[in-house]
């Protein structure tokens, strides 16, 4: 396959682009027989084509925040560190062997360390802000990292423009940190709004990345706090409804409960069914195809009834060989 | 002594400020018998006059410097690290039992780390920068991060202002930190230039501090790099010559030899005598006593030709035991 764009959120889109990136690889590494080495080369980036990695990944922006005086894209990073084998695979945030001592010293001046930031981990979020201020838009500043950490798809974020997820609960309107890591998504969510997202334009190669690519893929992600909010971003939308592309969700509700999260209990108090039917309702127009569990199986003709094709597999993506099974199986090319 | 004011570059500034505390701690920890508590209180900080601590001690910002987006000002936290019994006495910056976990990933990621930056002094950079762009001056922010490391003098940085040391060498003009970290101070100075200085206000408290103590000294810091830029800064010069005050200075060079960095070459390129000698020959008419170190016993006579009184002593300070028994001479309360 020469062109697959993935919608991510944070841990369920970083484990199916691990995934997708291992599937790939192949294919990548090996240059195709008979193909010119000094042939064509893309149109945006300049390499020859055949050096492009086939795999976009489009990245949700709307848990990022300012911590310390410093940008914190937690999505980005978790898709960057997980690509990267940097991540800490238990905790499913941040990088493995992390140390705290900067973070412990900052407590000691005084500051509210509510959100944990490993040293290696603050790196990032040093030399990106330090980007950013100097006028370097997400995008190439994520392209820079990704470079640098030995990450071979294309990492985008929607947009290089603020947009910020915004929590409305029984006390009142939270950022999305403070409602996520702050009060550990116990509030009940009334409504979610995406500030900034009227006037947010895509980032560089993000419609290209649909409108061109042969499957576009949404991950196993929150459909309310990553998938909408990359969605949101007009232009998006559209894209992903007009691509002539292949298009597949993969349901992030099996058996009835989120795989890691606060999905399921914001499905239940936004009036929506917490299976994968009711993943499948919000996903109504948009993609082609819903990728359910085997433990989901007896939900795969009231989805099909919706208008949807069906998978039923194991989508549980614990390994890097279950993750690369699953990019197999919905690339249409099982092991 | 009621009222002490030190005028310091980093480490010869920050060992004589430490003296100075351990000297003064025993006055400032004892209310003096028949003092009233709720007395009172100082016009500035509101606090108990009895409460405030006799020293202050007003630092160099000329090497101050912008590194990864982080505002370094490391004369400041030489002092303070000093002060609070964190700082790594072999290496003379920095703290003590330091890692560097954030650096390394930050060079991974494509970061010229030529300036090294420990986690834990990381820490201190990411909350000035934090609070001064959101509007806290320098000075108020170097209070907090004082008071959070329990250091009891006062710390104040000569200015607020934007104020950079630049360095002429043979070369071009150099940033302060890229002639004196980058390029090791190997570069013959040619001149010195203080961007900034003619327009920078004194911080709050600086002129105060001088024309209201009972001594002042100049710190065994570069006459040059350290001393200079201080005294440029409009109306600290000023207030130096037209103190009541006692004023003291000590010589950095002993034996015709900088304790420290760069100040034997830079007297001399600058066309000095790199003596104790030549450094009161810069210090006319600004201190009425120089204190030298017993190594020099013979420029006691020539100096004191030069219309100062001489104090003859061991200026090495190595341990906190010597940096106790030179500031008690200083303050004429030899134990």
């Amino acid at each position: 396959m020469e062109r697959v764009t993935l919608l991510a959120g944070g841990v369920g889109g970083a484990r199916l682009a691990h995934g997708l990136d291992l599937a790939l690889r192949p294919s990548f590494d090996e240059p195709t027989p008979g193909t010119n080495p000094a042939g064509p080369r893309h149109p945006e980036s300049g390499q020859a084509a055949s050096s492009r990695h086939p795999l976009t990944v489009v990245v949700n922006v709307g848990d990022d925040t300012e911590l310390h005086g410093l940008w914190v894209s937690p999505d980005i990073d978790t898709v960057l560190y997980t690509l990267a084998g940097l991540n800490d695979e238990e905790r499913g945030w941040g990088l493995r062997g992390e140390s705290y001592a900067t973070l412990e010293q900052m407590a000691r001046l005084g500051e509210d360390t509510w959100f944990t930031l490993g040293d290696r981990d603050l790196a990032t979020h040093i030399v990106r802000t330090a980007r950013l201020r100097s006028g370097t838009p997400l995008s190439e500043v994520t392209a820079q990292v990704a470079r640098s950490l030995g990450v071979r798809p294309t990492i985008v974020p929607v947009t290089d423009d603020p947009l910020a997820t915004m929590v409305d609960t029984p006390s009142g309107r939270l950022g999305f940190q403070e409602y996520f890591v702050g009060h550990q998504h116990a509030d009940e969510v009334l409504a979610l709004h995406f500030e900034g997202a009227e006037v947010a334009r895509p980032a560089p190669g993000v419609i290209d990345a649909l409108r061109d690519a042969e499957l576009v893929l949404l991950a196993p992600s929150n459909p309310f706090l990553s998938i909408d909010p990359v969605l949101v971003v007009p232009g998006v939308r559209e894209a992903l409804t007009g691509t002539a592309a292949r298009r597949i969700a993969v349901s992030p509700i099996v058996g009835g409960a989120a795989i890691k999260g606060p999905a399921a209990q914001i499905l239940e108090s936004l009036g929506h069914e917490v299976s994968a039917l009711g993943v499948a309702r919000l996903y109504t127009g948009l993609v082609d195809l819903m990728c359910i569990d085997e433990r989901d199986v007896h939900l795969a003709d009231p989805i099909a009834d919706l208008g949807f094709e069906v998978m039923v597999t194991d989508t549980i993506m614990g390994s890097p060989q279950g993750r690369e099974r699953l990019a197999r199986e919905l690339l249409g090319n099982p092991a």
